[in-house]
């Protein structure tokens, strides 16, 4: 098994290397190649992510990637040339991202909700295709355009896959979360498409959501939910406060998926760089490690997957949320238990 | 003073009826002229919004919406040709959305955190303005796009707005919500347009959050905002987020202005139609009265907008949580203190 690694830019540096401890204590032996991207490249070079690069990551098994993103560089930049591109050229159309509440976590609901659903997120079109424009730029007659691009080929195959994945489910439910009753074109696309698709699946019980609507769902009922499917956008926001009500960010884990294995899929904690506290050895790369047994899965290693993920269980079921631990503390600990 | 009442649908029309209620206790003798409009008349006649009536409406001083919707109706028909459109044809830029945690109300988020802010949603332009089409409909071939249009003249308004807003507060904070890292064209226009109107505002602090961190921010730190200003769609999600943490969309009151005077403002709970409800004495018009308060002072009736809040605020600190009272009987009760 080969794979390729991004640590990338602040914290993301600090928790990859905890993740590759707990891979290396649960799977010896896996090959990495380590890339250095992100900010300090670009700085350094001007090179966000060269075609070469590119071309010798594609060979890879996987990706694992830290975070991107650094104060340095304008907004926007590294995120859509190296992050977006990575999955756009990978055409990592599910972008799974699991929310589940362990034992012992404190979610800022209070209470323990029974939270554990998965959003199957779209990962190559929506608002994300970069289209768009302006015209008369800085002048007050400025106008300025984002298009979302929606295709039945790109729709279809992620609502399968979330079909595929609510029918192997003890709830067997899907949830579609669009806003239908504004953005009517793409809204009807959607709904259609999780209409046709879910009489393939008769067990699987179908259910629509508008966006905002989740907004009150998610704090109120969590445990409504079993499968998400949405667009990129709606992904990108439902998923960061699906990670708050699971204990926030630290924990969330994301897999950017090629399910069609025609290139690798990607894994990262769905964090950002958090440039703040880099290098502290304060973030918890437990978010990471998460996303190295969303790896495993993906590449037919079940049991080492298991494995981690119930040495994360046990270890959060113990940890004082006063004081978890550093970085490299909990990377230690979680090792430890994986090799054990 | 002149004021045209739309019921609408469902719950609507309950909690309509509660807020003339408070209205006429505070201030006797306001002019009302009822339309019928919403599902009803829709099935009835196939009519949504005739233009005689919306030249009718024009003229009046401000417009009192329930809701609108109903599931007899296909999704997004009322929506968009009664409710968008009365917001666009009368050009309410500023969705105004105050976002107040009051004594005594229980919040999912547990505890009493500070919660007061108010969140500016530009109303005319961003996702909703129904640019974008379908090609290839119905067959594997399919795309759906939804343009989303900001213009430096919508944009530059609203933002002006949530300024002076910003400048009048205690904490003089105004936070921009967007996607900037991923919508660069339409996210360029934004944050130029804070930056060069922030210039006018020296006092007041500004702030950029991404969409998705305010998910989290909003369940864990919401005292963090005092005022955000947001596009038509962000806003939509982010005010729904807003209400549940302030005790739900029963209490969530909103007002779309047309700051200029040009045309009539409209005042409206945050809250839908909700159907399976509707009729049973069951909604909580404690938003429709709110609105009520936003109408009196953007009327120029601060006093009379005061007396609604505090007598709003005074029934919250003492209401029994799992006893609320009934739609009319909570309608009686402000009522009657709002006329001592
Ligand atoms: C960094 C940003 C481009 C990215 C996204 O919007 O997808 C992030 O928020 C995420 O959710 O992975
Ligand atoms: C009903 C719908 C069109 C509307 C919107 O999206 O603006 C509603 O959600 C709101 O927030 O007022």
């Amino acid at each position: 098994m080969k794979l390729g690694v991004i640590p990338g830019d602040g914290i993301g540096i600090d928790v990859t290397a905890e993740a590759l401890r707990v891979l290396d204590a649960v799977l010896p032996g896996v090959e990495k190649i380590d890339y250095d991207l992100g900010a300090a490249r670009y700085l350094r070079t001007g090179e966000i992510l060269p075609d070469s690069v590119l071309h010798e990551v594609r060979g890879h098994d996987a990706i694992l990637l830290g975070a991107i993103g650094d104060p340095s560089v304008p907004p926007g930049v590294l995120e859509r040339d190296l992050l977006l591109r990575l999955r756009f050229e990978l055409d990592h159309y599910v972008n799974l991202r699991p929310a589940k509440l362990y034992p012992g976590v404190a979610t800022p609901l209070g209470g323990a909700p029974e939270i554990d659903f998965v959003v199957y997120r779209e990962g190559t079109e929506g608002p994300y295709t970069g289209n768009g424009g302006v015209l008369r730029r800085a002048t007050p007659n400025e106008v300025a355009t984002e298009v979302s691009v929606n295709t039945a080929f790109g729709v279809e195959r992620v609502v399968r896959a979330a079909f595929r994945k609510a029918q192997s489910r003890e709830k067997k439910r899907l949830t579609l979360v669009h806003k239908t009753n504004v953005l009517k074109f793409a809204g009807g696309l959607w709904q259609r498409t999780v209409d046709a698709v879910g009489a393939e699946f008769p067990e699987v019980t179908v259910d629509y959501n508008h966006v905002d609507a989740v907004m009150i769902h998610l704090v109120t009922h969590p445990e409504r939910y079993d499968v998400i499917v949405t667009d990129n956008l709606f992904g990108d926001i439902v998923t960061d406060l699906a990670a708050a009500v699971c204990g926030g960010i630290g924990l969330a884990a994301s897999a950017n998926l090629n399910p069609d294995r025609q290139s690798p899929s990607m894994f990262e904690p769905v964090h950002g760089s958090a440039p703040d506290i880099a290098g502290q050895d304060k973030a918890d790369p437990t978010a990471a490690v998460l996303s190295v047994a969303l790896m495993l899965d993906h590449l037919g290693e079940a049991e080492a997957a298991a494995k981690i993920e119930s040495v994360v269980r046990d270890d959060l079921a113990k940890r004082d949320p006063e004081n978890p631990g550093g970085t490299r503390e909990i990377g230690e600990r979680l090792a430890a238990a994986a090799a054990a």
